[in-house]
């Protein structure tokens, strides 16, 4: 199967395409999609909208894998988040896409063997896993290819994920 | 001009669209998107973003006003409504509308004249500017319309708004 991790923001949306066959992985394409600070919010996710819709063209993903939003600290911050949220997921649905949604503990867990796990864990762990010869950048790319990982592993249902595999 | 108004959620947006010419609205039509709560969020999306094009197909508005959001106690309720948001602005972006968002206060300034009104208070006002036969039902529907009269009265400018031209 062909899996889309995304990592949703209004400013960056990090994501990643993956093969996944026989529990072997192929990025097949990841990258970031980025918009201006100086657009309004409804351009900055017409945007969204657009390259979402490019990426889906040309990589004929299955399945959609989306971060869980969670609210820390700033709350205006997170409802820009959410609304870069909604109009991915649509995007995903009205595309056909497979959706699952998975929260930052799950994606640790899956990939790093720990839902603790910190950032640093997880892009190395990442790297790893693709054999890529350098950590994705920015960090919302490798956050989004955690996620299509962890969606891979079966919803992340096996405790221990690859961390366990790779050992 | 033509003006949609948006009261924005996920399982209810309230939607009004007025005609607005030499200080005289009409009403063109007026209703609410109401998505079943079985459904999973992205199909719930992919629906107010379906009915939304078609309100804009129908009545060709130029202009749409959102309501904009805050939090107050549930911050899961919130974050279904920042999504829900995110894609009506990312519509009326597509399609071309001007944009314009309002604070609920702005909203009763400059229906009911006072920026603390009740929920009544601006039904009633509504149902009287419109000449409507009786109030609009669901609340979500009136919110939209005020919403709406709000944006034709030069973006809420004017202190008082339509209150004091009623007196």
């Amino acid at each position: 199967m062909i899996i889309l991790g995304i990592d949703p923001g209004l400013a960056i949306v990090g994501w990643g395409v993956l093969e996944y066959q026989n529990t072997r992985f192929r990025p097949l394409a990841f990258g970031s999609i980025n918009t201006p600070a100086d657009l309004e919010t409804a351009e900055r996710l017409a945007l969204i909208h657009k390259h979402l819709n490019t990426i889906i063209d040309k990589f004929h993903p299955t399945q959609m894998a989306v971060e869980e939003l969670f609210f820390t600290k700033n709350i205006t911050t997170g409802i820009r988040v959410a609304e870069a949220r909604g109009v991915i997921l649509m995007t995903g649905r009205e595309r056909g896409l497979e959706l699952a949604e998975y929260t930052p503990m799950q994606v640790k867990q899956a990939v790093v063997g720990y839902g603790g796990a910190d950032k640093k864990q997880v892009i190395s762990m990442v790297t790893r896993i693709l054999s890529l010869p350098e950590p994705p950048k920015p960090d919302d790319t490798a956050d989004a290819l955690a996620i299509a990982i962890c969606h891979a592993h079966s919803g992340c249902s096996r405790l221990g994920g690859f961390y366990n595999q790779m050992q």
